[in-house]
């Protein structure tokens, strides 16, 4: 198809596998090349007529890819591949370290600004779906209060913060919503919670041979920042049990918006998830507005953009008047 | 505030009032008049410095009134007074017979683009709403399927019919999900549901003196279109007990998509609404999508749109800077 939109990847871990696998559920999309900062031949990729190639490569690609999704990480990756590649193409990224969106947005702006390239930032589930939520919902009902939850699912940052507990052979956290601070929050009664009130952190540890279990469950559970301020449970489990039932990256959780209008009337309003695979779902919503950064460049919409400047009709393949006629 | 986005409402039945009343609470916005086809001083409207007056005086207001929200219904006044208001003012609605808004966007198209003024139709939370989220996951989630539920809620359409069956004095229907279905859906089942499938049908009725009640509710049940295909209720009940406990107009339901991605891990969206008056909940969305018009048509965007061409951004006060900064 002559006008499929042509996509590149930069970065191949989990999301990057997750952004390949869901453009292939997109006839309007092409996966035109992966870039990467390993050996190229060292990536083992199963995708018939896509390149590999080492990211120093991409700058000769500009004519062949419409829209670049950076899948590298918040720390590290993006404040520098945001920018330097927002001066070569249309992108998409996950950027998600919250306090410092405003100045990641300025950075990405003045870049897609200057090539005329249109960039999309803190594209995926939170930020992106969640916060869409967030502020429809608060425009709405101005007077009430926003909940977001998170889980029930795999907290990356919390299991790595785990693994660095001397003598801890490996180890996953789980992010819980209490189920009590949930209903609360459905049944309108807009309480005050903080985020520890609202989440059950629940690890699964293997110990190390001849480690005390009771001394790395003290140390996981009055870790500052990270377990402290929480109800924290840790159960050990063998490096078998780790494996059969901990190697998948579910996740979801929920917004909530508990108004009043009018002489006391409650309004409840939710947006929840519930996830198999949170890459292969970030991934997805990073596809979609693939196809708006695609469409917004080609109005002359240039520089950086987030979920709150996209209307909804730039992310779908199909005409607004399908749109209108099928699913308004 | 001479900033404050000045309103006008067009209808002052139970949405016109939920309009006056969300307007209430957004300090950004005035609300300037009223406008009925009744004599203006039969309505006891009683908010201080708003106009009421007769909807022929309306095109006298074009440099007062910056949106016009009309409250009227989608079977005869809609389609008239849409068209109509689109060449004087920024104009929203929530029409919504779904099969006839391909036609009636044109209308309105035409009206608004020849008098330079911006028309945001269907709004309110289906169409509205809802809408948006079938779009936007389907967009997501293209390999799955989409599931509209309706209710818990008063369903004014069915509630009408009920009350025209000889012997019928008063009566509501509430049409309620079927929880078996809804829990197929959120399983990530992909069922194939008709509406009948997915909804049952809850009658309270005030039967007249001397009437044969089991024949009441036969007739009720075997209603074409309205009953006969689907799993009915009816119950008998006083007067009195109609007016104690049947007298608010609750609503809800809750879109749910179900997707698979990469190698068969299951994906589930869902966006839920419980409402404890449907009426002020849309008017409170319409007032939302005021803002947006306005703006909009500051910036040139003359014409029709929908909820999916707009940003969410337009919706909030707040500026850009601001959502990025606290709600992405």
């Amino acid at each position: 198809m002559s006008s499929q939109i042509k996509v590149g990847i930069v970065g191949y871990g989990n999301l990057g596998k997750g952004v390949a696998a869901a453009i292939e559920q997109c006839p309007d999309m092409e996966l035109v090349a992966i870039f990467t900062r390993r050996t190229p031949d060292s990536l083992s990729v199963n995708i018939p007529n896509v390149k590999v190639l080492h990211i120093s490569d991409a700058e000769s690609y500009t004519n062949e890819i419409d829209v670049m999704i950076l899948c590298g990480g918040s720390a590290t990756d993006l404040p520098e591949q945001g920018p330097q590649f927002a001066r070569l193409f249309n992108t998409i990224d996950s950027y998600d370290t919250h306090a410092k969106i405003p100045e990641y947005f300025n950075m990405v702006d003045e870049a897609a600004k200057a090539s005329g390239k249109t960039s999309i930032i803190s594209v995926g589930w939170d930020p992106g779906l969640f916060s869409i939520n967030r502020l429809m919902t608060e425009a709405i009902l101005p007077n009430g209060g926003t909940y977001s939850f998170w889980g029930k699912g795999l907290s990356q940052g919390h299991s790595d913060a785990v693994r660095r507990v001397d003598g801890v052979a490996g180890a996953v956290q789980y992010t819980i919503p209490i189920e009590e601070a949930v209903e609360k929050v459905r049944n309108g009664e807009n309480p005050e919670l903080a985020t520890a009130e609202k989440h059950l952190r629940v690890c699964y540890v293997v110990a190390e041979e001849g480690y005390d279990k009771a001394k790395i469950e003290q140390e996981i559970k009055t870790m500052p920042n990270y377990f402290a301020d929480y109800e924290t449970e840790v159960n050990f489990i063998t490096a078998e049990e780790l494996k059969a039932d901990h190697s998948k990256l579910p996740h979801g959780g929920f917004v909530i918006r508990s108004g009043k209008t009018g002489e006391d009337n409650k309004q409840i309003i939710e947006f929840s998830l519930n996830l198999d695979s949170n890459p292969e779902f970030t991934a997805s919503v990073l596809v979609a507005y693939a196809r708006a950064a695609y469409r917004l460049n080609n109005e002359g919409q240039a520089g950086a953009k987030t979920v709150f400047e996209v209307p909804p009709v730039y992310l779908s393949p199909k005409s607004a008047e399908e749109l209108r006629r099928d699913l308004l």
